[in-house]
């Protein structure tokens, strides 16, 4: 390779099924992940359909621009799997059959108790001069070669195969011939802040951190009412890196204080599962508009049996009066989406669960139901407990009905978060 | 253009951020259903980053090998923003700024009050002998040109603003230049088989409609537990295409019995709710293992408090004695995992709600509490009601924990189906 390393990649998916309107490629993400955390920049990507002419004229100009080609898929025993030919012709290389290769195929079939079928010979075809890549999760092996001070490498389509598959080769051959800058991350999740507000906030962190040695730089993912922050410190040095994303996550914790859900990517759900198993405290929930939406979520985490009792989703107001004994007059005066329902609603499910915390969500997720005085996404959320501590607010949200239902779960489980936070 | 039309196009999303490894294009998607729509098919496509020679290259390529090249984003004001000059630079064609669009820009920010910065003249630059495509959304004009016999688009990058606009340009621009032919779909439901399985039940009706004229085809999708199958046909007259998609979806019908959730594509939980409201009968839930999300996917649905009337989720034993009179020797003898604990928590929502049915679900989502006889996956469902009517069966689902949850939410909703189809 040229002194400098491996700067610039393209990434090729091969497939006509990648090239319809419903499914996408999704494996590029992962290698994307991988070059760049060997600082290595992809600089296009590329999907194309099983045939020949298209798919050597994508690798040839591919090849044409970057240092590292990578091909993912085509590597199959059919007369539609085409990804060694084409690369094969535009390199100028023969293709030879590979005997070991084909007696590790057929052994593959003979461990199910299958004869191998003979066009499954077509997966021992070598590129003259590739290096193999072993495929321990299914029969196409991968294989890399050097041309022209470039690299190509070949890949599996399916995501099991190829991933261990593209790990092994970063590590062994890609990492040795990289400039030998690491790309070392660490994600942030925050809530209760939007995408622009946080943005506005960081500017500042941004300015600071670009100055520093060395450097941290930052992107913001929302989603469903939550954000992501990852931060990035590029150097040749990890344990430099890893010290310099440590202080950049307690700036982000000292600007956004409780906002921070945490500073190790953990999601919402396992945070509160955490803090309410370290407390010993057991959870009842009463769910009208998100349905049961806020247990499910909660029940995501491996282990909430722990400290999830039980959950009464009161759709109908006679729900709520029969399974949590709100008063019938205290939704007459207020209305079934307002707060004396919803702090009632939890004081119910608290009750009658014999839990110490009850959360509570009523609300209207719409099409139907909005008012003046309450729009569709009126949403109120109360907490009762632990102990004498009470919560509860109404939020509006925007957006369709899933929306709502989803921002919803989000800010009810924060708000949980933030008053057993207290204690 | 040339007389046999426009045959084979290939699609740019431009922007640096779409190469990073945590987005992925999803502007292509839409544009593919709507060429397909017209016949033309999607040989390749590409996303390259803000950099003037890559993205110069990579239009370059694509036009050297496809009738019509269809590129988003990259229209904005500010350097990054480069589409335009790139495409202009590979046509060898002037840029003009063109007054009336700085003049509509400038309106559009008076509008909101705000005076327009000199940057967004740039989106006034249009290539020399394009055609304007009205932006209704936002700033940035997209544009088309005819070269060499070839078509290209340039489109904005935001979903909002490319879709209306490609709608348009498809319809009034790109229709008329095709071979006249278009594609119909028609998205069938099916659920209690895998993807393999329906793919062998299918396999004598490929055979069949291929021979047909026109002839029709189809593809699979696997999610959820769910399979959707998408039927195509391709022909100069909608309405015979209509009648042969038709006549497939019966063939589909006839082969799959009451596995057809809906022949028009209508989800699980909407089929539901259609033969609950026409059967006049309300629902209770109660749910063990998959902590809510039978009843959030019932919520999902508009309307859905027609007929949904609570739901109880019972994680802990004591709540499934407490909540629905669940016998504790029940429990205790045959464990809450089991056939006749499922049929006791459906017969005491059922009884609890003063709901017409009751359904239930019991089961080990995991990565603990599997044993030897009841591994984790083991879930039992069980429907009481209406009437006399009683189901309960045990499945074995595979994968994570999430994986447990959807399939079992999956499963028994279609039980719940099934059942209500009978009457």
């Amino acid at each position: 390779m040229t002194g400098r390393g491996i700067r610039r990649a393209e990434i090729i998916a091969v497939g006509t099924e990648l090239l319809g309107a419903d499914r996408t490629d999704t494996n590029s993400l992962f290698i994307t992940r991988e070059l760049n955390d060997l600082g290595i920049e992809v600089v296009a990507k590329a999907v194309v359909g099983d045939r020949f002419d298209d798919l050597a004229a994508v690798f040839r100009d591919a090849i044409g621009r970057a240092d590292l080609v990578v091909l993912t898929g085509g590597l199959g025993p059919t007369d539609d799997d085409l990804t060694r030919d084409a690369v094969a012709h535009v390199a100028g290389r023969a293709l030879n059959e590979q005997a070991p290769i084909v007696e590790r195929i057929r052994a593959r079939f003979q461990s199910r108790k299958l004869s191998m079928p003979e066009i499954n010979r077509r997966q021992a075809l070598v590129i003259d001069g590739a290096t193999l890549l072993e495929n321990r999760h299914g029969t196409a092996p991968g294989q890399w070669f050097e041309w022209n001070d470039r690299l190509v490498i070949l890949l599996p389509g399916p995501p099991r195969e190829m991933r261990p598959m593209f790990e092994r080769v970063a590590r062994e051959m890609l990492g040795p011939r990289t400039a030998g800058e690491r790309v070392v991350r660490r994600g942030i999740r925050l809530v209760g802040r939007t995408e622009s507000q946080a943005e506005e906030m960081l500017q500042p962190l941004y300015r600071v951190w670009i100055a520093r040695d060395p450097a941290v730089d930052a992107t913001i993912l929302a989603a469903s009412g939550m954000l992501e922050l990852q931060l990035r410190a590029r150097t040749r040095e990890p344990g430099v890196a890893e010290t310099a994303l440590e202080r950049a996550a307690a700036d982000v914790q000292d600007v956004f204080g409780p906002d921070v859900i945490s500073l190790s990517a953990a999601r919402l759900e396992e945070v509160i599962g955490d803090l309410l198993r370290t407390r010993g405290r057991r959870l009842g929930v009463a769910e009208s508009c998100t349905g049961g939406l806020v247990t499910s979520r909660l029940t995501d985490v491996a282990g909430s049996s722990d400290y999830v009792d039980r959950s009464i989703v009161a759709y109908s107001n006679r729900a709520k009066v029969e399974q949590l004994g709100v008063p019938e007059s205290l939704i007459a005066e207020h209305g079934a989406v307002s707060e004396p329902v919803a702090a009632a609603m939890a004081e119910g499910i608290r009750r009658v669960a014999a839990a110490d915390i009850g959360l509570a969500v009523t609300g209207i997720a719409g099409p139907g139901g909005g008012t003046d005085a309450k729009p569709v996404g009126t949403v109120a959320i109360a907490v009762d407990g632990p102990g004498e501590k009470r919560f509860v607010r109404t939020f509006l949200f925007p957006g369709d009905r899933i929306m709502v239902k989803t921002f919803a779960s989000t800010t009810a489980l924060d708000r949980l978060r933030r008053v057993l936070l207290e204690g």
